[in-house]
């Protein structure tokens, strides 16, 4: 069922801009054509199924909701220099910035066109539009962290609740509401799907740390080079600052083997088992809400951000 | 009455953001207090009060539209490597490459949510997201023929009624379909627009190469150092093409005396008669189809868009 429902999604996302500049339109085929694991349009389409036993309405702001994820994807990956996506060269690597840009406005432009297009409800557009405006605010925070010197767990966990969490969430609500659901529902799933985007974001980082980079086929480390607050570098400053300094400020090392310092240390104090327990509480929180909402079938909802949860790149 | 206006949309703009992050809120008031002219915003209100008697409707839609063009030109200062605008440092001048990235596409998606707010009609929200799509698709097409060989005049004006003319046809066109004017109305409200919208392209290209710097308060002559096609020189390269590469490609030539030889070429070619010709041309097509709008007052409309035409900066 999920793999022939990402086939559908992986070949109507391709069929969405034919007419344009021949510059955008390769441009778009190459973003598009990437093998991501479009978990955003899934957790749309899978919540309407769950709750309604359909998808027709909720599959084209599916669609929206995985371009409106390119789009960032393209803009972050210039800010943070990033060279390689899903495997592939990114945008402004393999073009260049200026047309990185470019095609990033445009993934934008169509998006919103697509969703329009589909007549939608002022209670999806408000949402979509919330979305929109939370990512970039998330990332703004995130860049005002790279200089900043102290960040606490509660400012880390606001920013990645704008940049990463609340996009999931709007997946879920927007199955919802695209079936016009209730106030309640809605919230619920909105709530719920924050919690598995914060739980995913954090299982991000540690895995960026504690993974290997032909795994996760992205440039790695990336976050650390950019002295990015990530989630286990602010626990292990909680407990050793100094050390931590020591670590990650040793400019002229190798950044292999800034990693494995900072891996070693991570071990040696438990940090990812601290780590594993707290994204097992999101997950409990986040399945206490879950449980409000009635659905017709919550199986194939359930298993599949258990895959999500069970992840090792 | 229009600086009223123009105080009234200054005003406005400023109070669009204030809860977010600091850095981007910075630059939200360094951007929206530059004295812009506000050419979009007036001509959509202007619209809706010389067809309505009243623009409350299109009020916010219109300060959405103004602010979707300054999403535009942050993104094409970076691209374009401009490095100031309304007499003030572009943001990435100021800022660097990311920070511009990131207000640009936060500027975007302040539009839209705001625009969203006023609960529009489908129609306004078609024509909103028409006019993003064709300014994405005219800036790719102004960044391809950067290096083609040869742009020919369709080419060219094809290409600046996606950038620019488009944009201006959808802010009259918009003070229309705030008030749910007729499918009629809003066509030649649309095409009217694009027509004007077109001669103020053609005029800006005019009016790079033969002002002075002092008086258009932005960089000048970036067009021609980035080898883009403007009308003047597509006009000139018909004339003597082996003349024009002559002239351009100076490299070690310093620009002021690249900019001189242009215009003693134009000057005596006539170019810049003919250039104004073709202006009027236009004006008069696009008077034909004003005339066959009902208005209760087309003066105050008829005395802006005079103002555009016969500016010198």
């Amino acid at each position: 069922m999920n793999n022939y429902l990402q086939d559908e999604i992986d070949e109507k996302l391709l069929t969405l801009y034919k007419n344009g500049p021949s510059s955008l339109i390769e441009i778009y085929k190459y973003i598009l054509s990437a093998k991501g694991k479009r978990i955003r349009p899934m957790l749309t389409i899978l919540t309407s199924k769950a709750i309604y036993g359909n998808y027709n309405k909720a599959f084209i702001p599916a669609l929206c909701i995985e371009i409106l994820h390119n789009f960032t994807l393209v803009h972050d990956d210039i800010m943070d220099n990033d060279s390689l996506r899903h495997g592939k060269k990114t945008v402004h690597n393999k073009w260049d910035n200026a047309y990185a840009i470019l095609s990033g406005d445009m993934l934008l432009a169509i998006s919103l066109q697509k969703l329009i297009e589909t007549n939608p409800s002022n209670r999806v557009l408000n949402s979509f539009m919330n979305g929109l405006l939370a990512v970039c605010e998330g990332q703004a925070l995130d860049k005002e962290f790279e200089t900043s010197k102290l960040v606490t767990k509660k400012e880390y966990l606001y920013m990645i609740e704008k940049k990463t969490a609340h996009l999931i969430g709007m997946s879920l609500e927007i199955g919802g509401l695209a079936y016009n659901c209730s106030k309640k529902t809605a919230k619920n799933l909105f709530n719920f799907g924050v919690l598995i985007g914060k739980a995913f974001q954090i299982q991000d980082d540690l895995l960026e740390i504690m993974s290997n980079p032909n795994n996760m086929k992205k440039s790695l480390h990336s976050d650390i080079i950019l002295g990015k607050k990530t989630y286990p570098v602010i626990l292990c400053r909680e407990i050793d600052d100094n050390k931590i300094n020591q670590i990650l400020n040793q400019k002229d090392e190798n950044i292999k083997n800034i990693i494995k310092n900072l891996r070693e240390f991570i071990i040696n104090n438990n940090v990812d088992r601290i780590i594993k327990d707290y994204i097992e509480n999101i997950y409990s929180e986040a399945y206490n809400i879950f449980n409000k909402i009635k659905f017709k079938n919550s199986n194939i909802l359930i298993e599949f951000t258990n895959k999500i949860k069970n992840r090792t790149m």
